[in-house]
Order: C-alpha cells, then structure tokens, then sequence
C-alpha cells in the first residue's frame, strides 16, 4: 500500500524536489478556498466538520491514553471544549520504539509515499483544517486557508523533497574495486543503510502551529523518525486533526498508527519540560519563545535540536519614488494577523531629517504621520478590517500593547474592534509609536503583537548599522529596505549578508515582507538568533538519519 | 587565478562529487610511495625538506605572531626542534574576520578552485608530509605516506566535493511568478547569497592529525569560513605544513593567505579552551579523547561543533570456514600502528564453549591461543614489525599497556622491540588479555593503545548484546563479525543499525576493519557516543553555510 502511495504522488515528488533547486513558484495545493476547486459542498462540510468536533472527546489511535485535557478558546470567543487523549509518556514511548524497526526498514520510498499521501488528505480536509486554525490561532478565515492549510502542507511537502532526495543520495549498495597493481584487486560489497536518530518530538507553537509545524514533522517521519506531537496546549485542535489522518494513511499502509502520535497537554500541568528531556527524544522541533527556546538548548543536549526563536524585524526607509506603494505595503505588514507573524516589521527605521519621495521631501514625523494613516485607511472597512486583523490569539497581547503604549509618542493609538460575526472575538488595531533612537532598549527587543516603533536616526548609514546590530544580538527573520540608489541597497544588503538576515528591497507592490513562500523563499537562515535553522534546506534533514555500512569480500 | 585554479580542477571535481553517489573505489591521488609516479628524486627530496626543517623556525604568513613555541619528540626518539610562532589571538582573529567578506564573495567556484589547488601541492609534497606525519605520529614510512598525506588528501577532497555540491544546488537567482487568476501576476527577483558561519576553528589529533583534520579544514574553507588550525602540541609538524601550503595558494589567488592560520600552543601553556570559547568562533571540528570532546559539547555552545571522541570497537566471533584467513585479518588489524587508530578492534567476544571453524571446534582458550600465535607471527620480521608496528605517539600509551596487563590472563605480553633504525624509538608489541564477561567495567571502556581482550560470553547472541551495549554507552566505530550462518550476520547487523555502528562481515582478506577507504567507506557514523558526524557526509558540511536571499518585484 505504502508502494501504491509512493507511485501516486511520485510525480509530485520528483517536481517538488527539481524545484527546490531554482526556486520558482509552485504549489500542488490551490490556496484558493473555492468551491470550484475543493467541490462546492467543501466549505459547509468543512464547518460542519469542526462544528462536529466542538464539546467532544478527540479519539486516537495510541496506547497510553489515560485521561482528557483540553481548554482551547477560540480568540473569537468561545470555548471549543474539545477533549483529547492525556498520555502515560511510560507506555507511548515504548511502543513508539517498538514501532521504529518497520518504518525503519521499509525504506525511503515506502516512508516518502505515506507522508505524501498524508498531505494529499489533509489538502482534502484544508477547510476543516482552516476553521481549526481559524478558532485556535486567530488568523482570519482566508489566511487560516492558506497559511494554516495549504501553504502549511507546501512547506511539508517541502521537507519531504529535501529529506528524500538526500536519501536518494546513498546508494543501497556498492562494489568496491581496487587495484592491487599485478596483483588481484581487492573486491568488497557494501551495503548502506539509512536509519533513523529515534523519536522525534515537534513542539508546537500557538499562533503557526501547521507552518511551523509541519517541515520538522514531515522531515522527522520521512527520515525514518516516529514522531511525537506536542501542540501548545491554546492550539491543539490543528495538530490533533493533522495526526488523525497520519494515523490513518500509516495504519491503511499497515504501519503501527503510533508512529505519529499527541501528547496533549494543559496550562496547569505542562509535560514539555519532561518530554523533552526524555533520553528517547532524539529529535526536537520548536516555534516559540526565546527563553524556552534557549531552555531547550540548555537542557535537551541528548537531541538534535531544530529552533525557531523570536525576533526583532527592522525597516530600514531612505527613500522611494513610490509612497503610496510603500505606505500601502507596509501598512498591510503592520496589520496582517495583528503582527503575531514572526516575519512582521517592528522597529522602522527613518532619518529624522526625513526621506526623499516621487513628492518631494517627508520629514520622519510626516513619515510617521503617512503610515498611520495608512493602516487607519486599510482598516476602515468592517469585514476587511476583520479579516486582515483575525484576532489576538492570547490575552498577554492584548495586555502587552497597552503596555507598549507608554514607551514612545503614540502616532497611532490601538483600539479594540467589533467583529461583524464574532461579538467576543479579542480584536485590537495596530499601536505605532514614534521613538528617538537612544535610548534604544525601549524598541531593541521583541513586542510581539501589532505594535511598531518608527526610529528616529542621524542617517540611514546608522538605520543599517542599528538593524545589523539588533539582528546580531536579537535575532531577526525580515529585514525590508527602501531606497532609490543602488548604493544604499548595496550596502543594506552587505548587512543582511553579515546579520544573516533575508531582506525585501522597496516591496510596494501585492507581495509583503510577511511572506514567505515554500519551495522559493528560505524562512530564516540560522545564521542570527532569530533560529538556528531555515525552512527548508540540506541542512534541517541531512542530520535526522544517519547512514550504517555493512561490508564483505565480494564472491 | 582562482577561476583558473577551478578549471585546472574541474574534472578532479566532478569525478569526486560522482563517485560519492556510488561509492566505488577512486582517489586521484596515487598512495604507492613510488618514484615512478611521484619522480624518482621526490623520496630523497622529501625526506631533505624534513630535516631541513629540524631546528628551524616555521614562518607563517599571519598577524600577531609574538613569540615561538614548539616541543616536538619524534615518536623514534629524537627532538624535532622546530620553533613554530606563538600567537596573539587579540590581533590574529580580527585579521581573520577581515578577510571573510573578500573570501566569501569569491563564490564557490574560486573557493574550490583554491581548495583543489591546496590539495594539488600538498599531494605534490607526500614524501615530505609522510615524514612529518612519521615523526610526529610514530606512524610507519608507508602508513604515514598513505594515512597521513594520499588518503588524507583523499578525505579533504570527499569534503570539498560533498560542501561544492551543496553550494551548487543553491541557485544564485531565480524569478518568481505566481498566477493570479485574471490580475497579472506576482512577479518577484530573487537572489540566494551563501554565507559562511564565521570563524573555523580545526582542533588535531596527535595520531592522525591531516586524516582526522582535512575534512574539516576543506569543508569550513570551501563553504568561506576562514581557518584557524590548532594542532596536537606533540603532532604540530604535519598540520603547519598543511597552513603552509593553504597561505601559499592563497596568496597567489589574491586572497589574504591568513584565511587558513596556525595557532600552535605548548602543552605547559594550552590556549584550546581560550581559543574554542571565543564568541568568533562558529565552526569547530575536534578529534580527541572524549573528556575534552565533552567539554567542548558543553562550553562552546556559540559553534556548530563536530566531534569524534573515543569508542570500544568489537569484534563478534561466532564461526568460520577460514581460520587462517581470520587469524591473520585481526592479527594484522591488532598490530598496524600499534592499535592506535579510531578504528582499531578492542574486544573480541567469543562463547566460551568455543567456536566452529572448517578445522572442527576450536575452545575460546584455543583461539585466543591463535590470536596471539597470530601476531606473533606476523611480527617475527623484525623490518615488517617496525613498519607494521610503527612506535607508540605517547608515553602514556606505553604506561596503559602496563596497567592493562592486569586486567585478566595474559594471552600475549606486549615487550619492547628495537627499531632496525632508529634505536630510541618507543616500539612496543601487542597485549592480548583473556578476561570472562563479568565484571565488565575491566575491558569495556576505552584502552587507547595495542590492548585487546578476548573476552568469553555464554553465547553469540550474549557476544552481540554486549557490543550493542557497549557502543550505546561508550561508543564505537567499528564492529567485526565472523560467521558461517547467514542468520547470524542478520542478528548482527540489526543489532549494528541499533547501535549505529559500521560492521565488516568475515574480513579474510587483504581488507582490515581498520580501514575506511574515502569516497566509500563513511568513517563513524554521528549515531552513537564515539562521534556526532561522520567523515563524510551531507550533513557535514550542509550546516558549515547558510543561504540569505534578497528579492524585489520583478521590472
């Protein structure tokens, strides 16, 4: 059966594999919520579906299920009451291990045809998956579509290419000849086996848990890995529905379902911190915050660990012959999900003397003033506003933007919104403040949420200097520049390459420095704090197997 | 002339990146220390450059040089006396940081190209380099030829083809275009910059300081990290020839020749740990004993590190149809270079009810009885032994042998020899213990050094159980299993995929488990306690470069 899968979605694999390599744009999975593509009764089934979950047990197929947890609220405004399996850590992971062998041994394209035939049903499933993601995250309806569905299973898909093709490159066997001048060469068999670290465990993050997800989950699996899925306990619901169908592909393709498995937990009794430390957890995935970030790197020294952290993203504005197209763009990235992407903009950086445009000279404060505006104009229709904004996935945001709100002159004051379906949904526009550039501890950290500081500097010599500095000590995932002489690019871009940090130039137009697109955009580099890997490339699957010889005299 | 460099090499190039997908045998570099292939005057001029090095300073073309050091003894008993300069880390590692940018926007190509050529002239001066390597290391004339120059130059090349090839599927550019609908679609220019970590460092093993070192070297230099070389303060010879040759054709490149730098150190005043912990520091590869390994794994958390620490190897006896042909593979593999080596076997588990071999059953007394008469043997010539034998790299390994010795039955004593040439040399035959399974902590731990023991179980299956503990616990990189039963290889080898460790099959032959051919062979294999990588992989040099991308809307 596992055979079957790999030859359905082969030509899926090798093109997803070809395009990793020139990086064009591509996609197997529509991102489009259309009935004309998913089947016009897909939407009302999809609803209906999370609707059926609501105020019920989640049943899976795993050992060591003693009790229920779960106390999800969606950000809209109401308790899911989903209940899910609690797990005896002392009878799953035995029977995990037990379940490696086979997986193990039934190779790289048995493996490669079971995850992709995981994607190819969660694809199916995108609009329940966006309605999860949609009343866990926050995200708006159309964004929990694309970023928690469909691009989350691109950015699978992804890791799969990456991880296959590096099996791919060791050859099964080998006959080794070699001279012996007169004499007779010495001949040797060899044989190469690919196998598996050990358990994996994926941690997940509350605001992405299927992007952020799925790369370290489906590099893990593929590589021969069984995978433990720890979501964040306000989020399981997306990564609860996501090891249900892998179950259900392993168990068809007569596999121990356990391969892939929850561990589901609560506020009140987190088991990440013993998880993670098990001896058994060779692997380790994790999207958060900075300190439990640097908590796992600490204290998690018997695994491979694979971190995204947190950031401060910079905006670093000389000049444009196009404000309204950088004003639109960034008043965009400013609202998009309410900041709570690890690729928003916070500080941005402007001379104080102010910048040259098409329409002459904009001093910083007009600068200021321009941005503003232009989120109050984005937003000031109800349902767009709505679906721009989602919600605030956590109460803490809410709280951290009234706090924000004291450390500078507020150019643009948060308020919270109605939403025009939701009457609970936790929605607050975006705070933007205007700060000196010393002192600079008040803006030089992370304020996750929609809060975005306009930095007041001598030159844009000093916003490089500065957004290299930050990115160096703090970690950075975007960096986006304006300006209109190459030179400035030139020297922007040489700080990127120093603070390892991927950089937008003059982005006025329908893509956003937000954005990250699988296959063609590199999602962090690893090189600043921010992370220590990137999504995707060689060196977040090469390390998740290792490779064992066996060798003999040739007959 | 670094792009000439890559054309002169081009050919060499692919051959390696190819032959690493097949793993046949190939090496550019001929290993028969032969005037007919390296000129007939190269053995006499190798051996003049050596001792034209004796009681010399070795001058470097690198900053912050301020004062020598260097206490070299030859392993055949006489002081090298070579002065090699002492270094100012304060001004060498800026130097170092300053010559990054030009290295790393030369791009792959001139970087390879400059590594090929390194490779080229080190390959050049073999016979010099095998006298280095011999009177530093205590290797035999021939295995210093063949492990410490061809096959080395063989390993750094693996790694040169392996990081090229993962540079070359990073495209430089590509243009994006994602549909949409009926609008004009999304046009973006991307370009993907690869950019080294930082600063290298290179820490040396006394005994193979270029075959353990030059996959490091090469892999951190072609990715663009400049180099800094930290040799064995008794093994520095080999390695400050190696920078040598490296600052020469970087220089004639155009590039700063310090990008590869000696810090040579003494043993009264160690700077290793100074040096690793410095923040510039982001690469190290360390081969050693496993209480510095750990130490490094534990303080030098700012670097991606790459370890190979000590091991148990074992040996599995269960039966044969050659017992001639065994005698002799382990005889020999117990005997070249008095066990010094990662890969030399330690433990030979036999049942102690005896073995079946082709001349009936054979008691585990007899056949350690055969063992030793094995060895014996094997070294009677006293020309043969030396060259077999080689001599001792440390005095300490000559005070273990004596504390071994009461460890269990004294199969076969070690005894010193004398050197047919060199009257001085510490040369001391192997020790051949019998001990039964309990208590273990005598033999399962590390005896670094010509130190086996024949150690009697209760069956195959108890011989296999212990090595499979063993190398989870303490490590190894090699195992050697001798039986006539397929079944038996098969239990052996589920247990090697377990215990991640590379396994020979009935070695008869002129093959020795000792051996690990490059291009072919993976040395360790990154999944148990001996090694956290493996020599060579994709995952050795995927995480030595990141990628940070820049894009704009397309014109």
């Amino acid at each position: 059966m596992s055979q079957e899968f790999f030859t359905k979605h082969r030509a899926t694999l090798e093109q997803a594999i070809e395009i990793t390599r020139c990086r064009d744009y591509w996609s197997p999975y529509p991102e489009v919520p259309s009935g004309k593509i998913y089947g016009e009764a897909a939407a009302a089934a999809g609803q209906a579906a999370f609707e059926g979950r609501l105020h019920q047990r989640f049943v899976l197929q795993q050992p060591g299920s003693v009790a229920d947890v779960g106390d999800e609220v969606s950000p809209y405004g109401f308790g899911l009451g989903v209940r899910y399996p609690k797990t005896e850590l002392d009878q799953l992971l035995p029977a995990m291990q037990a379940s490696l062998p086979a997986w193990r041994d039934a190779g790289a394209e048995a493996r490669a045809g079971v995850c992709l035939e995981i994607l190819a049903r969660l694809n199916k499933r995108s609009f329940e998956m966006a309605q999860a993601v949609m009343h866990t995250t926050g995200q708006g309806f159309v964004m929990a579509f694309q970023a928690g569905a469909t691009h989350a299973q691109d950015r699978g898909l992804e890791a799969i290419a990456y991880a296959y093709e590096a099996m791919s490159r060791i050859p099964p066997h080998s006959r080794w000849i070699k001279p012996q001048g007169k004499h007779e060469p010495l001949r040797m068999d060899k044989t190469f086996h690919v196998v598996p670290r050990g358990l994996a465990l994926l941690i997940g993050v509350s605001t992405f848990p299927t992007w952020n997800g799925y790369p370290g989950l489906f590099a893990s699996l593929v590589t021969g890995n069984p995978v433990m899925v720890k979501p964040h306990p306000a989020t399981v619901l997306p990564l609860a529905l996501t090891v249900e169908v892998a179950q259900e592909v392993l168990a068809e393709a007569g596999f121990d379902p356990w391969l892939v498995a929850l561990v589901a937990d609560s506020r009140e009794a987190p088991v990440t911190k013993e998880l993670a430390r098990r001896p058994e957890i060779r692997l380790i995935d994790y999207t958060g915050s900075t300190a439990f970030g640097n908590w796992l790197e600490e204290h998690c020294r018997q695994a491979q660990l694979y971190t995204e952290k947190a950031g401060v993203n910079s905006v670093i504005v000389d000049s444009t012959d196009n404000l309204q197209g950088l004003v639109h763009n960034l008043a965009f990235s400013l609202s998009l999900y309410s900041g709570q992407m690890c690729t928003t903009p916070q500080n941005i950086y402007v001379p104080r003397d102010g910048i040259e445009t098409e329409q002459g000279w904009l001093g910083a404060d007009e600068f200021a003033q321009a941005i503003a505006e232009g989120i109050t104009r984005l937003l000031a229709d109800g349902e767009r506003a709505a679906e721009l904004l989602g919600a605030l996935q956590s109460e803490n945001t809410a709280r951290r933007i009234a706090e924000a709100a004291r450390l500078g002159e507020v150019v643009l004051a948060s308020e919270p919104r109605g939403h025009p379906r939701f009457a609970d949904a936790r929605v607050h526009t975006p705070l933007l403040l205007k700060v000196g550039a010393e002192p600079s501890d008040r803006y030089d950290r992370e304020w996750f949420g929609p809060i975005a500081f306009v930095v007041a500097t001598e030159s844009t010599d000093e916003s490089i200097e500065r957004s290299r500095g930050s990115a160096l000590a703090h970690g950075a995932i975007t960096w986006s520049v304006y300006a209109t002489e190459a030179a400035v690019l030139e020297r922007t871009q040489h700080a990127a390459l120093e603070a390892g940090v991927a950089l937008s130039c003059n982005l006025t137009d329908g893509v956003y420095v937000n954005q990250s697109a699988a296959f063609s955009d590199f999602h962090a580099t690893g090189a600043n704090p921010a992370a220590n890997a990137c999504l995707c490339d060689a060196a977040f699957v090469a390390n998740r197997f290792r490779v064992v010889q066996t060798r003999r005299h040739a007959v």
